[in-house]
């Protein structure tokens, strides 16, 4: 691989950062990466890990900086924007890691200098971990980053930042910004309100304690409570910006599970049938796909006693 | 270990009987296991892989066993208990691992012959997949059984049952099948129902396609899929066998549900990232108590590029 951007600054170094960082080092795909952290206590693990050259303002981080990427929660991402739009070389290209970019787009674009090529992104990749220590350089193999290019985006600087995400592992889709925070609250969104909720329910229930819901876990609820073990400000600010699309999808969940709820009512065995061996079929097409393991489990492995 | 049941017959040659045998196998807990599966294809198979002795009716499976486990879907429990009721020998215990034990209480426990000792059990413990191939020895190992004994049982018959399910490395409780049923509402039959509603949804959306599901699943949804890929006619039974639990269980979830909905079309930031951080130390108790892995993504590998 060769260099793509001289200097890459990474502001925000959370999880997704970190894995950009220890991604573009395995492939050597810039010179230099600069990063900022808004907490002390971020930066000094930064340091201490070696991530990258961590900076103590965001302006010093994104100076020189032929891309700038914002790995901000959403919801902080126009004040990390003004704040450092000022900095920002003329020429450079801005990008985002948003896991929404319509709210994005409407936040940062504003605040874009002429001369900057603003071209949103995001990798659809992560884990239930968060924080500097949390990245690694595989986190994007062969997983989907898709760009959503403003109007008027610079086609080189699309391409270039392709590039980038290519030489990270990833596979790269366009998408437009409305049809993005559609496809994101069906596969990603919606499933994590949802986790949040049956974990939450188990938490409540005072009938069944939690050191049963702990105990006896295995049965299928763990597997939600893997996904509810995310980091709770980078979703409270999805569900907050890409509003719209979650209410519509929760709406069709909400009425297909009122169809479900119906069925086990009235003991209607067939539509629940019919139904549980309709859904087999796209859990194949996602392990030919490449999306997932055919292990059982996932493959886990679990401590022995 | 040492020989607990001189006989053990297995009814259903699915996952969870498949795994049963390899796990007496592995400890030696019986000098011969017998089993029978109602379909010709599904015996064939156990005898290609040597899974027991396989025969080809249920009652020359059971005859002189001294322990009989019923491993077939709930729905069909009564039918074959009628059936092999006359040929269970005197002094021999029935058990099964119904997922449901109210409902299994009710349908086996009037077949039960007098002199024979019905002691229901339940192991949490399962995979996506299905059938005699689907078994592992290792499904048990530091999972949870529950056995939930009838009205009467003899504490003798309770023992044993428990001695064989620790020697196939579970963990053993034991509790009433209303409980049971309660808690397996929680922690599986609703987390399950709800993965399959999900996958529905997705799949029935005219706007984002099944190859952009598939695509970009890696950003939750594939968790849902794995769920959603367990085999449709033991599912229609838990929740017909299962319906007051589960229907309340969904009660329960929707209106939580509906506050988390709410809390987003009023844009209740505080409200929700108060309920994301709730649910992150049930998973950290999952993880203490040895029920799941802290690997990123449950350690999952996926085929590389």
């Amino acid at each position: 691989m060769s260099v793509i951007y001289d200097k890459i600054a990474l502001i925000g170094l959370g999880l997704i950062a970190s894995s950009m960082a220890l991604a573009i080092k395995r492939a050597g795909l810039a010179r230099e990466i600069t990063g900022y952290a808004r907490s002390q206590q971020t930066r000094d693990i930064a340091r201490e890990i070696d991530l990258c050259t961590v900076c103590d303002t965001a302006t010093d981080a994104v100076r020189d900086a032929d891309l700038v990427v914002l790995c901000v929660p959403v919801g902080a991402m126009a004040a990390v924007m003004a704040d450092i739009a000022p900095a920002l070389k003329p020429g450079a290209t801005l990008s985002d890691v948003g896991s929404v970019k319509k709210a994005v787009i409407d936040a940062v674009g504003p605040h874009v200098p002429a001369g900057v090529h603003f071209v949103p992104a995001h990798p659809l990749a992560g884990t239930e971990h968060s924080g500097p220590r949390a990245g690694f350089a595989e986190l994007y193999d062969n997983r989907w980053c898709i760009i959503v290019p403003a109007d008027g985006s610079d086609p080189a600087a699309v391409a270039r930042l392709a590039d980038l995400w290519r030489g990270m592992g990833a596979n790269v889709d366009e998408m437009d910004a409305e049809h993005h925070d559609l496809v994101l609250a069906v596969t990603s969104h919606t499933p994590h309100l949802i986790a949040y909720t049956m974990v939450g329910v188990a938490d409540d229930l005072s009938r069944v304690t939690d050191s049963e819901v702990i105990k006896y876990s295995a049965a299928g609820f763990r597997d939600f409570t893997r996904i509810a073990a995310s980091d709770p400000t980078m979703w409270r600010d999805v569900f907050l910006s890409n509003k719209e699309a979650t209410l519509e999808i929760l709406g069709r969940f909400t009425e297909e599970l009122f169809a479900l709820q119906r069925a086990i009512r009235t003991e209607d065995g067939d539509h629940l049938h019919d139904y549980f061996t309709r859904t087999r079929a796209i859990r194949r097409g996602i392990i030919e796909a490449g999306q997932d393991t055919d292990a059982p489990n996932f493959g886990r492995a679990v401590k022995p006693r």
